[in-house]
């Protein structure tokens, strides 16, 4: 599998950094996955036998720009360029996400799609805006776009519900889908501080956004929960038809009121199906000891669907971080390498 | 997909009933899953056109005989003579487990595999004794071999290790493998009884065998983790590589004294690769509540990865029942159906 990178941000330079450290010994050496492309803002790289990625992070690393990297054999290139010499098989779009436009991340999957490259992106922006117009594309064209780091990163919450549901309708939905809402609740409970001082806490060990209304508003939460619905449920909503509430109005009362008895308050992503309708809201739960959500710790996510034929499925998971990131696209490389077909 | 059932007890039928209810709106009908073969110990069902699954389930809960069932269109089959036909896709095995010699399961799957037929199994023996051979002749042949439903039916332990850690090395597998003892163990915690009590509710309530050994002596957990590792960690274990205690040591002092701490016994699986080894045991273990298999209770079973890249990644879930051991039967060949190649 050839691959092009485009966007040399934080994740992008994880999976060079990963794709420099897959060795012989790897368990999908078989399947030759190698970086051809790297399209930067500021220029590209081209290798027809494969660029050192270990060479190239260093160099990045080191604050050096795409555009001036000069090992040999790579010349200068763009995405147009590249998609026209027909030597791309999977092109990665980690470009800055916008969720107004979608934009530029937008036009390059379109791009791709429709020249008959298989697409693998963890940017929201263009799923959220336009999931359902892509992957139709994408089966008119007979390729995949592999999502699975748009909701959750390292949680394969997509694979789950595709995959692991695979057969059985998903009757319903539910997620605790934002790390820092669900740190900020952990300290609360913990220390019994108010709302404000965990959320600085979690801006201190980096946890939060300086910006946190995304994740505290639940947006965040329901941006993901979107995703997932109109992949699992080939639904065609929009972010209006969720209704969603955030945690900055729990007290310490609240949360010690629910510890008291036995409960966690949770940020929940929710989607049900209730008589024949798709039902949505994002909202702070009260969860008992004995759900299967109720362990899910810290920064770490989860997410529960349920069905008549296969029972209930949870998965927990999602290590944070631009690593288990970068691992999340680089498992819908090796799933489509496989021959795994997303779109349908 | 043109499916071939071979061996029709209670996870067949439930495959009969589940096959009967799938009709124009479910999300596979694209795939064309029909069964165009029944085989049973006393005789064989054709139909080129799809057998009529609900009528046959019906026949057959009413006391009727596959040799016996009159349904037009179908005439008298074996399986030789199916294989020779050529319009056989996936054979699912579903004939009596033996796990001494894996007969006649393990004829079977060869003679599909070698025949060029992916073969979906819930049959443990086989794949006990002969994984390693079996998916090599499936490599071999270009073909799928499906054993989803060995270790843990309903949960997608295989899965979640191959698809959703896909292009992770997993570092070690812990899993609540069993039901009746996670059950029995609940039991005991709830009610503070003495094991032999425990038990036999779960007798009476159907959820234990009458011969309990193979569930409490730990040797249904060993062949699952036996399975698992030898999938995902490409080893060529046998069951005499693992350390196996069961549950039937444990008194109510030893679990009151857990409770005390804040934890609780669960019957473990563990597989672990420690200096480059993989280290394998069965035995009951004090799990605290921050650990993600603290919650799994009753008869839910559940299974943990961990891995350097993806992290850590538990899944929960795995109900019990000829249905939804059905269902995972099915998922696997809509997995197949859509593309994916288990054998590597």
């Amino acid at each position: 599998m050839r691959i092009a990178l485009v966007g040399c941000g934080g994740v992008g330079r994880a999976f060079l950094k990963l794709m420099g450290e897959k060795g012989a010994t790897s368990r999908e050496k078989d399947l030759n996955i190698q970086v051809n492309y790297i399209i930067d803002v500021d220029g590209g790289i081209y290798s027809p036998e494969g660029v050192d990625c270990r060479k190239l992070h260093e160099f990045l690393e080191r604050g050096g720009r795409v555009a001036d990297y000069p090992a040999g054999g790579s010349y200068d290139i763009n995405l147009e360029r590249g998609l026209s010499q027909g030597d791309m098989d999977v092109m990665v779009e980690l470009t800055p996400t916008n969720k107004d436009t979608g934009e530029p991340g937008l036009t390059h999957i379109r791009k791709a799609l429709d020249r008959g490259t298989h697409v693998v992106t963890g940017n929201k922006g263009p799923i959220l805006l336009a999931y359902r117009e892509l992957n139709e594309l994408a089966a008119r064209r007979g390729v995949q776009l592999g999502i699975g780091c748009t909701t959750g990163g390292a949680l394969p919450s997509i694979n789950a519900g595709l995959i692991d549901m695979a057969g059985a309708e998903i009757e319903s939905i539910e997620g605790i889908l934002n790390g820092s809402t669900n740190f900020i609740l952990k300290e609360m409970e913990e220390r019994g501080v108010e709302y404000g001082e965990a959320l600085k806490r979690a801006q201190e060990l980096g946890i939060a956004e300086t910006d946190p209304r995304l994740d505290v508003e639940g947006w965040d939460t329901a941006s993901k929960l979107l995703i997932l619905t109109n992949v699992l449920m080939a639904g065609d909503k929009t972010l209006e038809d969720i209704g969603v509430e955030g945690i900055t109005g729990l007290t310490p009362e609240d949360i010690a009121a629910a510890r008291e008895e036995g409960s966690r308050y949770k940020l929940i992503g929710r989607s049900q199906v209730i008589e024949g309708k798709v039902v949505m809201s994002v909202e702070a739960e009260k969860v008992g000891v004995e759900h299967t959500l109720y362990g899910v710790e810290g920064k770490n996510k989860a997410v529960r669907y349920t069905s008549s034929t296969l029972g209930d499925l949870t998965v927990i998971g999602g290590a944070s971080g631009t690593i288990p990131a970068a691992a999340s696209i680089y498992r819908d490389i090796v799933n489509i390498a496989r021959g795994y077909r997303f779109s349908q």
